[in-house]
């Protein structure tokens, strides 16, 4: 009685609760180090809750998700983002230190809230220091409320995280790419598929030329192939999402095709495809039909945009169903993953994503300001860095969020105006940067409340000759529209005219190619401070992204809790007062 | 002239100082990780101003050690302990991380300030999680004050911080210790003298049966060897301590007496030995008179007390002086340290160290209350563990100082009274523990100030049948006496007439032999909050250690800088009002 005129007030109040009321979700996790044979070497990672990848959170849309994180480590701090999630109104809980709040320190618990407005294929991970690049990391998957449909039908799902895995520690890694000279961390040991992987071996020997063969089903379950079931006629909602610290993936299945259907959380135009390239940071939905003869088939994960030395990771599509028999290693080759080097290819199937006809809300139609941002590697007394119009992003000790909450923005990090938002008319972004006096910075972008807002991303030649790579670049706190990609430098006279803005795709994390420039669009009216960063992981960490302010003299306003920013000049200023924390209301058994 | 006024005003109220003004002596101090060869295998190490060991402090009596840490670490907290500084006045600046404050987030400057007293050999090192072992660590050498003079006669003094080194990590380390099933780190791969060693090799191998020549002076400056260049018939003072992780140590000078004078920074009655014993947390000064023929001599360091797996550290003692002459190793063998589990000749060095007749302060001759500590290894569901009274240390998120200070005591820590002081009369210390319901615990013992505490301390056999281990105990914030040493168990009616109230020795760090007693005494009179523990790294880390507070009702008063305190129950209670923090005076240039 009680509960249902809750249920009535909520619906009338906010206007937007679907047919059935979205339910709070709950979960307790301990993020702990721990052993694990990823790919059946043993190596310290970060799970949680003593699983690795970390539990999956399967939400519909609407559905608030509370997630009490106790830190387990011995004496690091860790938060958790959650990729793809917009976080209205809860920017403190976009997980990301510094920025959004001061990381959790060991012993102590911070719990997560915020809504999942929207159905969508999402992954959470660490983002402090490297922590992504050792497992923390799991799937985060929200379906159509109650009532809702998806506009294409399915009769299963398959969920594969990709990742990729080191065997240095991140530890190891960080010191190298933060020393003098320089160390790079090199290619990944191993590709994962759900945090499993076959390092220095092929469970495909047979078919692939001078590769050992694995052990597979050989007793450690921490690194046994994946084995997808399905039955036959029946269709597949693969949902795909990339967590890799640096390698650009493509994946294929064997004899099968795949429509693409979905794309970071938003419906796209349906096409077909042999396989799909995926960058880290996306995650995509593909439809697959068991239109072939009932036996096992080889999906292949191969790297793309660098010169592989991992070997390709497999997963088997099992017809029959059955995941408790015997492993049956499919007959035949693998399919092959195209040329790392096929940037046309890839090309090509990125400028296919548009948005779905039937749902598509097309952007607005003019942007209020325009960004420009040059990416570039650079020296900086001797220390490589990654450099957005020559400035390399340095994160302050307090986070930018709870220094403005605490009105302390002038003191907390660089306020001296702006970072550059464009690079000069005379740059050659075909050559290697001439001028490498870049500079370490911790200045923000502060975004005009409800402002249209186009970003130029310029991808530039590296230090060596004829070298540029491919960046995935991710927003928190937005989807952005797509509104074109081209080659060379980016020019308005002859480019802004063709941008696409009938049915750009919408997306959270889009890629630069080599030498080329994208151009996204987005509506600036979600309060928060918002990173925006390549999502190679030892290129954040090497300084390659900018942060966002939007909404700064609201930022006052919200509900952020004392212990998200009891850090850095918040826990020095006794002239701030402290807003109280809120309080939990009482849990109900954690969800399994 | 005004400085002459100042110092007439310091005199006149402070009345304690002595005949030249004690100065404050700034140091700032980055800690970050970095790639270092301590035994010329490379491995990641936290370092200090790129240095390892760190900067060694020297100070007079008297003089304020204001250290501005800053943590470059990416993700780690960080806090640093002076180890033998008593710290009256200043309980906050102990760096005992749960403890006296909160560890010092990435990024952050905290500025440790407090009075080195008295004069003496100590040390410093990481106190948060197992960093010390991970090479965070330096010598801090207290003089005498200017006009005042050591009841001893020396030339010259020559410096030796000894420890040992893993090639795991310490996040390996740990994980392996905190794992079910239980993984133990072993023996240290090297010793170092002064961060420099020589791995699975000897300097000597020639005199050493089976050992593999050392390429000693082979380019890499890291991990040379140690020279000590010494005038003949000169006197000189040894100073000596050990921050090792696990190894007791022997330290034996090839041809030449040993005069021990200084024990943890107090007088000892001159006795004279061919080696000296020294377990981690301790130091020592013994004189040395270069009275042999001018030559090079082998400073041979060997593992004690547990099986050696580890090739003995060696560093050279050169006549001459020259320390730029081309290396040149000493002629024979190396003194060879005395067999590991002779443990009678431990007890013998261990039981001569008295106090120093002509500077001795006897202790009270009473004490107003007696703790006894039972030391069992214990299982606890099943983790390996090591208790006090049945009892593993565990270290709540809000440092006890802290959460005293602000009234937070009956939240931030289990206050349901406090832990046992003392054991069942018929548990039997030379059997395995029966009873392994052992449980974890934050509780704190609480002395009354002012109160003559007396500890008896009493090792216990291990698990397995027949073994009793080695542990230093280390007191945090006081020098005790050592009123004596026993085997078996101890028994008041039997034992307590036969200790020594005359002339025990003071000092921080006291052993208790396998199966074996210990009886200690100190004042509780120095407010704060103290760690008592077994210095070895991973006992502590797997609970071996107790808390005392001291002077709970005073602690509001201290003057705490808020920032140490902005962790835990602290950073979320709203009604708490912070000090305001202390600010700096302007810093002169920090100390080379």
């Amino acid at each position: 009685m009680r509960l249902s005129l809750l249920f009535m007030v909520c619906c009338t109040v906010m206007a937007q609760c679907a047919v059935a009321a979205a339910k709070a979700r709950h979960f307790r996790w301990e993020v702990s180090n721990m052993f694990w044979s990823p790919d059946c070497e043993e190596k310290v990672l970060i799970g949680i809750n003593g699983q690795f990848p970390g539990p999956t959170i399967r939400a519909k849309a609407g559905d608030t998700i509370v997630v009490e994180l106790k830190n387990g480590l011995h004496t690091e701090g860790v938060v958790i983002h959650w990729h793809g999630i917009r976080q209205i109104g809860t920017p403190w809980a976009d997980g990301t230190a510094s920025i959004s709040q001061c990381a959790i320190n060991p012993e102590e618990t911070f719990t997560y809230r915020f809504v999942v407005d929207k159905p969508g294929t999402y992954f959470y991970h660490g983002h402090y220091g490297m922590q992504r690049a050792a497992g923390l990391y799991g799937s985060l998957i929200v379906d159509v409320a109650d009532g809702e449909e998806e506009p294409f039908k399915y009769d299963g799902e398959l969920n594969l995280l990709l990742s990729d895995w080191y065997h240095e520690s991140i530890y190891t890694q960080m010191v190298g790419l933060s020393s003098n000279p320089f160390r790079w961390i090199g290619e990944p040991q191993s590709l994962l598929i759900n945090g499993r992987g076959q390092f220095n071996c092929s469970l495909a020997a047979a078919h692939t030329a001078g590769a050992k063969q694995c052990a597979a089903g050989g007793g450690n379950r921490q690194c046994a192939p994946v084995v997808l079931p399905v039955l036959p006629n029946k269709t597949y909602r693969l949902r795909v999402a990339s967590t890799t610290s640096l390698a650009s993936l493509n994946l294929a299945v064997g004899n099968h095709k795949l429509t693409v259907v979905e794309a970071d959380g938003n419906h796209v135009e349906p096409f077909d495809v042999d396989d799909i390239d995926i960058y880290s940071g996306q995650s995509y939905s593909v439809l697959l039909k068991a239109d072939q003869k009932a036996a096992s088939y080889w999906i292949s994960v191969g790297v793309r945009a660098r010169l592989p030395k991992t070997v390709p990771a497999l997963a088997i599509l099992s017809y029959g169903g059955n995941a408790a028999a015997p492993l049956q290693l499919p007959a035949g080759e693998p399919p092959v993953t195209p040329a790392w080097n096929d940037t046309q290819r890839s090309k090509d199937f990125t400028y296919r994503i548009k948005a779905r006809k039937d749902t598509n809300q097309p952007p607005p139609p003019a942007a209020d300001r325009q960004i420009v941002l040059l990416n570039t590697q650079n020296l900086m007394d001797g220390h490589y860095k990654w450099s957005i119009n020559n400035v390399s992003l340095s994160l302050p000790a307090t986070p930018y969020l709870g220094a403005i909450h605490h009105g302390l923005q002038d003191s907390a990090f660089d306020a001296s105006g702006e970072p550059p938002d464009g690079f000069p008319e005379d740059y050659d972004v075909m050559r290697p940067p001439a001028n490498n006096a870049t500079t370490a910075s911790d200045r923000v972008f502060r975004l005009r409340h409800g402002s249209v807002v186009d970003v130029v991303l310029q991808n530039a030649n590296m230090l060596k000759e004829e070298v540029s790579e491919t960046h995935p670049w991710h927003l928190h706190g937005h989807d952005f529209w797509v509104l074109g990609y081209g080659d060379g430098r980016y020019d308005a006279a002859k480019h802004a005219a063709a941008l696409n803005t009938a049915d750009p795709p919408l997306r959270n994390t889009a890629v630069i190619f080599p030498h080329g420039w994208t151009v996204l669009r987005f509506v600036a009216n979600n309060t928060g401070a918002w990173a925006f960063h390549c999502h190679i992981e030892p290129h954040l960490h090497m300084g390659m992204g900018v942060v966002f302010i939007e909404g700064e003299d609201k930022m006052h306003e919200l509900d952020v809790p004392k212990e998200a920013m009891a850090c850095g000049l918040v826990a020095r200023t006794a002239a701030v007062p402290l807003t109280p924390a809120t309080p939990l209301p009482p849990s109900p058994a954690p969800a399994p």
